[in-house]
């Protein structure tokens, strides 16, 4: 009676989009990422929890990206999937990091090269798609510089006949923002501090979440994070960046930084969404769990 | 130049599997669960990171349970694709009470009696599937009775030509285990410890970690976990049952009743796979997270 089909089949292999969901899951369990949520630090309206169903709800907009759909549009429904829990906003950077990773990895080869590329390919139908993202959720940004109040995030699709008109594409706009924001950066220079990071996760030891919490924290001592030069300043970010480096050098506590930074509303975002696309990236390069 | 494509679209909603995946990972984010992994609790081979990763690879076996396709046949890739990360066994228990519930969701009403329906209904193959899923992980069970020694289930597919020949099928096996395993007896009985415990998710107010917190120390104190009695005996596990009540009640502290499990090596883990049950059910029923 029995047959070669009673014998048990190889376990399926993590898929690409598998290891953006688990990337993101990972950032947020990495601990202490002092000014984050993580795993052993929330605020009473923005919760662990809420953070694991943003990874959860991202995930068809992140399948849209694995099948070669519009970039913009699968940002845009990673957006929405992810803001399907009552806390807002919480991994908008971390998608629109990850999306050109995902198309890369999974339509050749994942390179900062390719991911770049991919990212200079894109249309002003994807720069519409990402300001109806913003739609969805509330994002802490600046105002616009002066003239360029039309194409202020914050107005969401009302912006989209604006961006026709200057035939605006998601390129150019990360490209406008790459001085102030950290993603855009990334989809300008390639990806390079997110590969980096890749390359240091797949070289430390230990459980994943020190290791990220660990990279965390290279990534804040090695340049001010964006987001805290949004919500503050930007000597508050430099701040912060050397006393990440005074935590790596073992002369002050990541724990206490951590109860520090929250006290001060320091929230080094962009650097955590540059976590979770380097997780990604060491994921899919073979980093074991 | 606008026209109604420029608007948003709504977000999805969050499907069944996504649920799911969501109810794993908000089980092991719930803390104190006394003596289980959870958010605040790990050992050094078993840590949180690969209840995350275990959640993540389950999906596709969850995916063919939504999909209609037998039922043994998604538990089996369930367990697979959990099983790909380094600590083993993480979910197995709460993926065969996930499997039942899931397909109740995704084929008519999620109803304790239709799940027992669809448990009822699995067939022979289906009993060679569960087997087969002892291939992949060491799952902590007891010897067989006298006589029953051909159907231990840790020889795996090598105890499929005996299942065939007795014409067991999954709902038998789980008939045979009812009064030793609380996940046989859920397949047995309705559901009607997840079904009860999704009801207290449901009317508790709080974060949802916490409410999972709880449920759990009150599905703990309602009956003694399955899980110890295997590991240890029936009296560790009434006891444990009487030290939870005592936290329930606010006698002892779930933050102190935790590392006393953990000391004493005591792992009410059939307890917790019902909180990932009673977790799937209270979020298709519209618990927010």
């Amino acid at each position: 009676m029995t047959d070669d089909s009673d014998a048990p089949t190889a376990p399926p292999e993590r898929t690409v989009v598998q290891n953006a969901e688990l990337a993101l899951l990972l950032e947020v369990t990495g601990t202490p990422k002092p000014g984050n949520v993580d795993r052993a630090h929330e605020y009473d309206d923005l919760r662990f929890e809420h953070f694991v169903a943003g990874a959860v709800g991202a995930r068809p907009g992140l399948e849209l990206a694995a099948n070669g759909d519009r970039l913009g549009r699968a940002f845009e429904r990673a957006v929405a999937g992810m803001s399907q829990q009552s806390a807002g906003n919480t991994q908008f950077g971390a998608l629109l990091a990850l999306v050109p990773l995902v198309q890369a990895a999974t339509t050749g080869e994942l390179s900062g090269a390719r991911a770049g590329k991919i990212a200079a390919g894109t249309t002003v139908d994807d720069a519409a798609d990402f300001y109806r993202a913003f739609e969805h959720v509330n994002v802490a940004v600046d105002d616009p510089p002066a003239g360029l109040e039309p194409l202020d995030v914050r107005r969401g699709a009302g912006a989209v006949p604006v961006l026709r008109e200057r035939q605006l594409t998601l390129y150019d706009i990360m490209d406008r923002s790459a001085s102030v924001d950290g993603i855009a950066r990334e989809w300008t220079e390639e990806f390079e501090r997110s590969f980096h990071a890749a390359d240091r996760l797949l070289t430390l030891d230990g459980p994943v979440s020190d290791r990220a919490a660990r990279v965390f924290l290279e990534l804040l001592a090695a340049e001010p994070d964006t987001f805290i030069a949004t919500q503050h300043d930007r000597a508050t970010a430099e701040e912060a960046s050397e006393r990440a480096t005074a935590a790596l050098a073992g002369d002050a506590d990541p724990w206490t930084l951590a109860d520090e930074f929250v006290a001060e509303d320091v929230n080094p975002g962009t650097t955590a969404d540059l976590t979770a696309a380097a997780l990604f990236v060491a994921l899919e390069r073979g980093l074991d769990v």
